[in-house]
C-alpha cells in the first residue's frame, strides 16, 4: 500500500460460517492480501463479535498499521435491504477502525450480489443461486439483486439445502425403521451417529441441539448416493429439483448468466451435475463459483 | 368413597396440553368425578409441574380428603417404554400422595394405549391414530402398543399433524409471495397474524418463538379450505394422506378397528371426513373418540 499513485480496494464476504477478505489493486487485476475470519451473518452475529471477526479478516487481509484504500465493499449473508444491512455497516466501519483502515467508501451488499458479480466476466444481469447450509436465489439486475426466491431458513424453506439434505436423511432413516419408507443404506451411518438403530435415537439425537447442524449430514448422503443407495439417489435428485424449482420461480430467460455457490453447487459441488441437468431445459448453464470474495473486489473496483 | 363393599378406580390421560382425571365406578359403570390439570407430557413437563398438574387433576376428580382406590392408571403423552414411563410414575405416585389417595395398584402407560382402549367396546387389539399438534400411529395387540409409526416430532415428522398443517400454511404463503407457488387465500390471514405481507414479515414471525406453536394456525387451512381456497384444501388432501399413510405402515388388516383422536380427528375433528375417504379402501372404519380418558378407566377397571 506504499505505491505512490496507485488505488487500492477490499472486497469482503461475509457468509454464516466464516468472513473472507482480499485487498487488491483498484484497477488492475493484482491481489495483496487476503484474511479470514469468524462468521459474518448480518443478523445471527452479535454486533460486537460481527465487529470482530470482519476484523480478524481485515486484518489477515492488509499490511500491519492499515492504511488508505480507495473503496470497502462487503456482502454479508442476511445483509439485504430489510435485514442486516444497518447493523452490517456499522460493524465494517467498526472493523476498519479497529485495523487501521481509512477508506475513501464503505458499502455493504447481500451476499447475493457478491456470489453473482463473482461470476464469470463480472455479470451485471442474470441469477444467482447460493446452496450450502441453506438454499437461496436471486434475479440480479444492474448488478443488484432485486428479487428473491426461498433463503426462507430451516424451518420454512431452504429446499435443496445442505440442511434439508441432512434433515430428510434422518426421515428416510426413521421411515425405513418404521415401514413407512424402504430400507436404504443411510441406516448405517446414521445409527452410527446417533448412538443406536431405533426410532427413539434418532429422534433423541435430532431434537438434541440446534436443527440447522443437520446440515453435516449431507455428505452422508451423497456417500450413500454413490454407494449406490437409491433412496440418497432419490434425494439428491429431489433437493436438486427444488433448486431448479427455486430457480424457476425467477422467470429465467434462456442464455442469461446462472451464477451457482455454496458448498453443495461450487466448483466440484455434489448437485452441481443434477442441478445442470435440471436447467439445461430452461437453457441455463450454471457457472459455479467458490464464494463471492471475488465479486466483492469487483463491484468495489466497480465503484473507484 | 363411603359406600361400603364398592370399589373405585382412577383414570387419567396426561396429554401435552392438559391432564384429565376421571373417579369411576370399578365393576359398574357410574363416574363419581372429574378433573382437569395443565400440561403432561412426561418427556417435557419437568417432574415437579407434572406431579402439581396431575394432583389438579386429581383433586378436581376426587372428594376432598382422598380417600382409597383399586387402581390409578395414568396414559401419558412421552409415557411409553424407553420413553418418561419411570417419570410418569414416580409424578403420578407423588401427585396421588399430595391429594391422599391411597390405591391398590397404579400403573402407567402410553397415550396410544389408553386412547385405543376409548374406542367402541374397548378393543384390545388393532390400531390407533393420534393427530393434535403431533401426529403417531400405533398398532395395539392385547391392549398394549406393539409397534409405532411417526410420532417423530415436528423436525422429523408428525407428518399431517396441526404443527404440520401450520407450517405448510406459512410456506404456502411464502411460496405465493416469491413464485414458487400459486396465490391462496391463506395469504389474507397470515399476513394479518405476521403484521405484514412481504416474505420478511412471514418469515420474522415463524423463527421468533417456539416452532411447535405454529399448529395454532391449523384452523386458518381449514376455514380458507372451507371458503373454496384449493391451496388450503390440497394441504387438508396431504396431511389426510400422510396420516393414512402412517396408518399403512403398520399393515392395517380389512375390518380391525382404527381407534382416532386427536385435535384433527376426534369427533367433528376437520380431517375426519378426508381420512375416513382415504382408509375406507383398506377395510377401516375410523372410530373418533374425544380423548383417551375413558380408555384409562377401561384399563384400569380390566386390572381390578
Amino acid at each position: 500500500m506504499n505505491e505512490s499513485g496507485i488505488q487500492w480496494v477490499v472486497g469482503v464476504d461475509a457468509g454464516g460460517t466464516r468472513t473472507r477478505a482480499r485487498l487488491a489493486e483498484a484497477a488492475g487485476g493484482r491481489v495483496l492480501g487476503e484474511g479470514a475470519g469468524g462468521p459474518g451473518n448480518a443478523l445471527s452475529v452479535p454486533p460486537d463479535a460481527l465487529a470482530r471477526h470482519l476484523a480478524e479478516a481485515l486484518r489477515g487481509a492488509l499490511p500491519p498499521g492499515g492504511g488508505s484504500v480507495a473503496a470497502v465493499l462487503g456482502g454479508f449473508a442476511g445483509g439485504g435491504p430489510g435485514g442486516g444491512r444497518e447493523r452490517a455497516h456499522a460493524a465494517l466501519t467498526a472493523a476498519l477502525d479497529l485495523v487501521g483502515v481509512r477508506a475513501g467508501r464503505v458499502e455493504v451488499r447481500g451476499d447475493a450480489d457478491v456470489a453473482f458479480a463473482a461470476g464469470t466476466g463480472t455479470p451485471a444481469d442474470g441469477l444467482v443461486l447460493i446452496a450450502g447450509t441453506g438454499a437461496a436465489a436471486a434475479r440480479v439486475a444492474g448488478r443488484r439483486a432485486v428479487r428473491a426466491a426461498d433463503g426462507d431458513g430451516w424451518l420454512l424453506g431452504d429446499a435443496g439445502s445442505g440442511f434439508w439434505l441432512g434433515r430428510e436423511a434422518l426421515r428416510a432413516v426413521l421411515r425405513a425403521l418404521d415401514g413407512r419408507g424402504p430400507a436404504t443404506a443411510l441406516t448405517g451411518p446414521v445409527a452410527a451417529l446417533c448412538g443406536g438403530l431405533t426410532k427413539e435415537h434418532v429422534v433423541r439425537y435430532a431434537y438434541a441441539a440446534e436443527p440447522v447442524r443437520l446440515a453435516a449430514l449431507s455428505p452422508l448422503v451423497v456417500e450413500a448416493a454413490a454407494g449406490g443407495d437409491e433412496v440418497a439417489s432419490a434425494l439428491l435428485d429431489e433437493a436438486a429439483a427444488e433448486l431448479a424449482a427455486t430457480v424457476t420461480a425467477l422467470a429465467p430467460r434462456p442464455g442469461e448468466p446462472l451464477v451457482v455457490t455454496g458448498g453443495l453447487l461450487g466448483p466440484g459441488g455434489p448437485l452441481l451435475p443434477r442441478l445442470r441437468a435440471r436447467v439445461a431445459p430452461l437453457g441455463l448453464v450454471p457457472d459455479p463459483v467458490r464464494d463471492g470474495l471475488a465479486g466483492a473486489v469487483a463491484l468495489a473496483r466497480l465503484g473507484v
